[in-house]
């Protein structure tokens, strides 16, 4: 299949080009007035020190490249009737999106104030980077971004997933050069391997070069083109390079590239979709050289500023005190001709004005960019199909992930283009596998003969990349799509701050009315603390579940299912959900099974509740035993089962919490329980053991301003670890069920002369597991055998 | 200056190539007995399932390669006097270094129970991922290894940061092609664009590609030699492709490539070092190809195994239930024909441990891997040389970061090759900048005109990757050498799974009797979450003090030094320090003075104190007003001035805490306060009101298990943030000092009839800020004018 089209462009047409240019000087134009002016905004009088905002913030020396793409994909769209919308990667270009939102007259249909005359410019002015303003960075308030440009480096992987399943949308990416240093950018130009020209959309990458990151030189910026060429080329694009400061040049040169570029993709869609395909097209890509601050002034004060790093914040300061640099401004705003480009009302000339699409077409106002307004809820098949069913409770291990992965399974088939998993190479190691009967990995590079349900058309995203599976998914939700993201419990650290980043963002767009409410990030994290027996310590880290509860509780959740039955029901929740981080977290090891299905939706559904069966507390307990997670659970409820048989008298309660919110104060969390509800579940004045599956300052953290804290003893992961077994694991974290029973002893003072042998017992068995593991490299099998008869 | 060497090396003689090749068979026989055995080590008698352990774990797919790169590197150890190590990159590459370092003695040195014969050689195998014994990833007990294998991605960093300053050494870098779609690992081979042929040492990368991950295909497998050539030609490496399944073929191409690989080397380093250099060097690269699993069983119930997923853990499985795989492993084993390589006591026939290179030439006990051993302390200039002097405290405003940044520059002069700053090119807007008087940001590629202070020798490490800054920095402590990762606070998230990572190797090198203490890994967060101006939400992220607190005591340590001098006096204590993770939190912008350097020392050494000078409450206080960072202070001092003015009778006690860690009970820290010094600061039945820099839950979760901790109420960082003026930023979140005195009256309520008026105050100052903040886009005169008098 050959990926070059047959046709190339024409050149553009000079008139054409002409309205393009004034498009473009308008939006640079627009850029600079929002870092300087708080008047006079057509500059229709001589420039002042009285127009100048007091304090002048902003980033200018990204702006004219990314204009320039805007203006020039505006073109296409209407010449192709283009499905398109913009990613801006570089950091800083909130105002240059601004600028082209305002010109195409979206901005004032999202923001009236903002109207499309003077006195509207003036606000848009006024507004940016100002308090209650909005920020130098594309962020939720820009209409037609689903792309923040505060934290660099995940514009291809928002890109790649919003066109997953997504086979007519365009996402124009525009990479900066600072950004193309970070690693997960850098690690994001393999998403081409999975995009499936019959079914995806298409990703059009404009790699920004424009030579220095704050102050000190980019890397690519001095690497030739030759280099970059192959760079890319070696990794499946064709690139084509536009270099140039002469702006006509510059225009005619990055129109045909463009759209030769489009034309590239159209092809590649047409043949693949028509004829199918056996390799990975060669994907167009832009290499796009232009100065820093392109346009801006040239000298300043002595030194060079146009295309050094100079120009990356505010090309000229002191504009107040210095005269001579308001000449310079005032020359370099009037280089753009304001008074050809505006009206005398302000208002963008027709004839320019024209250049852009008409209604959604517009990337300022394509619901592509507004996910929600596209959002189609699941089709659910009822979880209840898939429950584990017993005779008797906790006397068969089953691997509760491996259960969700046959709902999962039939999730994929009733949602052929509405869901995806993304995990890093470890959907079977997780035990989601049931999966790969409906569909296989996706590759679209060459598949082989031994390769395991890898196929072009397979929709479960397999990447050695947490960075790429959260980013991907990312964009999957941002416009409309729901998934799964699952991974190893100790890696989600690795995407730590893109969840922040991504929580920032959702809760961000509550505040932002036009915003629709997206699917949810929902995350499974297995291969736990508790259990990773060969991997050792690297592998032992819960840190996540921190990182979640920190963010705004209007976002925060956090699940910890303690067997396969409450997995389904809190997953179905979450996959119901919208506008959530949803983590959920349980063992892929096969664990005892503690509730029917029924029970197990109750549960849920309160989040938290007594376990009456394991109970022997009617009224009030001597001691709560409470847990979350399910080796906390299996932990407690063996530790109230040793009770039972040492000291039948004690009343003890067993308290398990699924849904780790409800501990929260109800004023701080909409999760959170009243206090009543609170003291009914975990008594007064008793003394509480909570056995928590992660880092105990989790639980303190989230008691906190409970009368009841105090009564608290929490007992969790103590970062003690390395290479062992399941049950030297809790022996070594201090929460084995003889280290519960143990620790009842010391908060139920009275229980020692109940039950004199209890001790003696405990601390037998944990000396005689130190010796036998030291000798058989395995557990007791006493402990191993322990099974709950109820 | 050419890169390729003049000379081809020749082919290696059969009888060193077959001497080379029983090493290799050596190595991998001792692989699969630490996977499979646990008696019968030589396999002196027929296999039996009594000599198989009775959980079979382990990852036989990568080992070969990792085996093989060993003993070539040996070859070439011996042949050239090289002083080089190894780091293997690939998961689960455990077993194979193991085998290396067990065959060339080292082993038995660090571990003399493993002794060097048959006993030695059944410990080694039945301590293989059983409990107490080791994990499949190369980790911290691994004699020679200084790259733990756990999470994946960081491999080409370690090696670069090891080599940086160190123009001696040799990194052989295995890079997996799993761990080459991670991000971080991506964003890595950039690295040369940093290592300077004539001061720095030199990185060799192997990529093995062996196809598969877990089990699906990698990316890079799919990719034709043709693609990965241009792929890393493109970044300025000179790629050699060695290919094969014939392991004499491979061992024959494979020590060609190696041996021109070193002279390629030698040839640059050579010749920069005689003649300079003005261009980049093209650094050789090897590219193996080989199957995963290569020479393990080919087919195991019908299916291929050797060269596929089948490959990866343990690639015959069931042994103790199924004869033929019994036969099968057999087989494989006695296919290295042990009684060819080990004598009848279990030792390393001599003609082939010979091989080896000697005594600290091992790569195994080369001390470079123990960096503890060659650390030099930093050469320290008495930091109060650099103090800020004041006649009044408080009254002028002063950019602390830029006077710790005046100390860097002597601590640069000083350390010619023991210090560097790592950073994102951000050390100017840290306001570091002075360090530029000293030296320049490093960067090996082309220099122009209008660059500021790079150069090729510069020695500041400036890259747009907190992956590549943080990795480089570990692998320059963990050679031991000393350096500071500077950054924006909200960015530092992203490295928080490498900080767990490296807390993980410190926790565990204190368990590893041999490992000498290295320099610790110095962090220096600025530009935080109160003072991101035009910024916004998405640079406002206090979330890396939960990421450090919760590593072990043991190396977690937090500073959040007020002013200039206490920053100068905790930089020195850190930079004395050894195995820590240090964590120091500070703006960057203008801000108030408070502390003489006699002041600061004296209350840093102290980490938490009273500051007399703004308390009146010489005894039993009416509310402790606490703080910790840098805006808290202010704010809090703030408070009490404003409390003095309208309640001149409230006994006010302000407390200051530098040293976070000094609030944990000391049963939980070192750095832990007993009772009575706690009770001595806090005084006891007082409401505190403590105001922090980072989420408030984070107090909560040290100050858990204090009897006070009641009497505490938290502010902090309420994930509320936007485009907005510092005064602002603390009324969104609620620590403005006008919040803090309406704190006040609500937790002394006794307060509201003494100083009716300011409730008043405070609410009509909050009232006039928010409009006139709608006005102005500025705070309120009287707040930004406001100065303490003492």
């Amino acid at each position: 299949m050959t990926t070059v089209s047959a046709n190339t462009p024409d050149a553009v047409a000079p008139e054409e080009l002409q309205k393009i240019h004034a498009w473009w000087r308008a939006a640079n134009y627009l850029n600079v007035g929002q870092i300087y002016l708080k008047a006079n905004p057509l500059l229709k009088e001589k420039l002042s020190v009285d127009h100048i905002k007091p304090r002048l913030l902003g980033h200018w020396g990204t702006s004219p490249g990314l204009n320039l793409v805007y203006v020039h994909m505006n073109r296409l769209i209407r010449k192709y009737d283009l499905d398109a919308i913009y990613m801006a990667g570089p950091g800083h270009g909130g105002p240059a999106i601004i600028a082209n939102v305002w010109l195409e007259g979206s901005y004032s249909e999202f923001y009236p104030q903002i109207s499309q005359d003077e006195a509207g410019m003036l606000k848009l002015f006024r507004q940016f980077s100002t308090p209650g303003g909005i920020p130098s960075h594309v962020s939720v308030p820009t209409p037609g971004s689903i792309h923040e440009g505060g934290e660099l480096g995940y514009v291809l992987m928002h890109a790649a997933g919003a066109v997953m399943d997504n086979p007519e949308l365009l996402v124009t990416a525009v990479v900066g050069d600072g950004e193309s240093e970070t690693g997960p950018l850098a690690g994001s130009w393999k998403s081409i391997d999975f995009i499936n020209p019959v079914r995806d959309g298409a990703v059009l990458p404009i790699l920004h070069l424009n030579g220095y990151k704050i102050s000190g030189p980019t890397v690519w910026a001095r690497h030739s083109d030759a280099d970059l060429r192959q760079f890319f080329e070696g990794q499946g694009y064709a690139p084509r390079f536009v270099e140039g400061d002469e702006p006509m040049a510059v225009h005619q040169a990055f129109a045909v590239a463009m759209e030769q570029a489009v034309l590239d993709i159209r092809a590649i869609q047409q043949t693949a979709r028509r004829d199918g395909f056996d390799q990975r097209p060669r994907w167009p890509l832009i290499v796009l050289r232009t100065p820093k601050g392109w346009t801006g002034p040239r000298i300043v004060d002595g030194l060079q500023v146009e295309g050094t790093f100079r120009a990356h914040q505010v090309p000229v300061a002191d504009i107040l005190t210095k005269p001579e640099h308001l000449h310079i401004l005032e020359d370099w705003m009037r280089s753009y001709k304001p008074e050809e480009l505006f009206d005398a009302q302000g208002r963008f000339r027709a004839e320019y004005a024209e250049l852009a699409p008409a209604g959604p077409r517009r990337m300022s106002a394509n619901p592509q960019a507004n996910g929600g307004l596209l959002t189609r809820d699941l089709n659910l098949p009822d979880y209840a199909d898939f429950q584990v069913r017993f005779e008797q409770r906790a006397r068969e291990r089953v691997e509760s992930t491996r259960v969700f992965g046959t709902w999962l399974r039939e999730i994929y088939r009733e949602n052929p283009d509405n869901f995806r998993l993304f995990c890093p190479d470890e959907t079977n190691s997780n035990r989601l596998g049931a999966v790969f009967e409906v569909t296989d990995r996706c590759l679209v590079s060459a598949i082989e003969p031994n390769d395991d349900h890898v196929s072009h058309d397979g929709r479960v995203m397999e990447v050695l990349s947490e960075h790429c599976c959260h980013g991907w998914l990312e964009g999957y939700n941002l416009t409309g799509r729901h998934g799964l993201f699952a991974t190893y419990e100790a890696f989600a650290m690795i995407i730590d701050s893109m969840a922040m980043q991504h929580a920032k963002w959702i809760e961000h767009s509550e505040r932002v009315p036009w915003r629709a409410p997206i699917p949810s990030m929902n995350y499974l994290l297995t291969s736990t603390c508790w259990r990773n027996d060969h991997n050792g310590f690297s592998h032992q880290g819960p840190g996540f579940i921190d990182t979640i509860i920190h963010r705004k509780p209007a976002v925060a959740r956090v699940y910890l299912p303690p067997d396969a039955n409450c997995l389904l029901s809190v997953g179905d929740h979450c996959f119901r959900s919208r506008n959530y981080l949803n983590l959920i977290v349980i063992d892929k090891q096969p664990q005892l099974q503690w509730l029917t299905m029924d029970e197990a939706r109750t549960h849920c559904a309160k989040g938290a509740g007594i376990w009456e069966m394991y109970s022997h507390a009617p009224e009030q307990p001597d001691i709560v035993l409470a847990c979350a997670g399910d080796i906390p659970t299996q932990e407690t409820i063996a530790a109230a089962w040793l009770l039972r048989q040492y000291a039948p008298e004690l009343k003890v309660r067993v308290v398990n919490v699924v849904d780790l919110m409800r501990l929260c104060p109800s004023d701080r969390h909409p999760h959170g329980m009243s206090d009543a509800e609170f003291t009914d579940l975990f008594s007064t004045n008793t003394p509480v053991l909570f056995t928590f599956h992660g880092y105990p300052g989790v639980i303190h953290d989230l008691l906190h301003g409970r009368d009841a804290h105090d009564q608290f003893h929490v007992r969790g992961y103590l970062e003690e670890g390395t290479t062992t077994t399941p049950f030297d694991m809790v022996v070594l974290n201090r929460i084995s069920r003889l280290h519960l029973c143990l620790d009842v002893l010391r908060y139920v003072p009275s229980l020692l002369a109940k039950a004199p042998e209890l001790a003696v017992y405990c601390k037998s068995m944990l000396e005689q597991h130190e010796s036998y593991i030291r000798e058989h490299f395995d557990d007791l099998p006493e402990i191993k055998q322990w099974v709950w008869s109820d």
